[in-house]
């Protein structure tokens, strides 16, 4: 699938990601971009940058959108393992995440993902393999 | 340092903690334990399991607070980077974190961590490099 | 299975093993261990120090045998991913490596393995995702 | 430093390059590109398939020479950690690396690699923490 606007808006309308900050942008073709808008809660103990887990949630939540955009309807996926990397501080919000689906074997895709600072420096990368499951919907 | 209860209930006043629900429960030698008692807004998008990210949260900050109990004073721990499996569903809450310093080289310190739920059944499992840097207090 | 001395032999005698210095020691309920008596093939660029991707050689193959050990007959286990830290020189050989089956997930297995030197100290751990999949034996 | 043809030749010339199918073709600016045609012993157990290590070996090596790149002289990258995802069966030989250091901070250096086979079809995908450090030449 590829997300419309009421789609994002709805997959956006959560309170994890009110919580810390993010909203997915894009979603599509393997793809997906996201923003992180860091709320106060997620700036700790460094104020004004978010925390390593919630760059990792931004990742983690982008990676799998993206990896799920190419499963079939009643399914989604789960991440399986994922490594980051924090390479300079996250010092000027708002972030952007760009997550793509390298590759897919069977079940299991194969997602990198980047995050960017305000001014384009590269912040914290990704490596992660998800795999798709039956939503139960 | 060793943390009293004291400085543990200073470190848990945080709002990060609070969004998510995580308490820091012990730190010294190295090691540290924390408990994740996810709150509403940790549990998306399964209800009542918390998030992959709110799991590599509690992760990451548990390790790097042992971690961080092993340098100086004027000194804290930062991630370099992290690797994350999740190996079940995280069904059960509370889920406890342990994470152990296994290894120290210079300013790097080799961290392991696992994530158990309720019932003692295996979560999610972390590995990661931390560095000490001065804290600027 | 549980490898029995003759079994362990005939996985030992390969031309891999042979040319690193790898040797299966015990196989069986998920756990296995090897040890690394480096050639001086395997020794580069430092003399007497088996090279990174040696290292990592051991780990994978280790902890691929260990997965192996809780899988049917027909069906043997491949590396999805794994990340490795190396947290001391390799310097005094020969090494041991063992390997831990923590957790297992439909046909997805999560082992830890840890490197010893000579002296008992750590050099180097690991954490991967195997999968089990049919030998076509 | 950018490496000209008779450095790469020197190099080349090492017993675990041979004993694997190593070659380096470029390296310069942060990046590296390497081949791996693999020898007889490399391809285990799979007949012509080169095992994961091999495989890793090939990225961290080719990672490592990218990453030293950007150091000193009388200074040379060491591998602090790396996680490997193999995404597809690495069955058409000779494999391509390519290496790219992404980002640097003080000593440290993150560098993402790929394999890709003769076919151009993604294989294996790398991303790790380099350190560097004097070579004490």
């Amino acid at each position: 699938m590829d997300a419309a606007d009421a789609e994002l808006a709805r997959l956006n309308d959560n309170p994890l990601y009110r919580a810390l900050g993010i909203r997915l942008d894009a979603i599509g073709g393997g793809d997906a971009r996201a923003t992180l808008a860091p709320t106060p809660a997620a700036c700790w103990p460094m104020p004004e940058q978010p925390h390593g887990g919630v760059l990792f949630t931004l990742i983690d939540t982008t990676a799998a959108w993206g990896a799920s955009s190419l499963v079939g309807p009643g399914e989604g996926c789960v991440t399986v393992d994922c490594s980051v990397q924090y390479v300079a501080p996250a010092r000027h919000a708002p972030f952007a995440c760009v997550a793509r689906t390298v590759a897919r074997s069977g079940r299991s895709l194969f997602v990198r993902a980047e995050v960017l600072d305000a001014r384009g420096a590269l912040v914290a990368l990704g490596q992660g393999t998800f795999r798709s499951v039956p939503t139960g919907a």
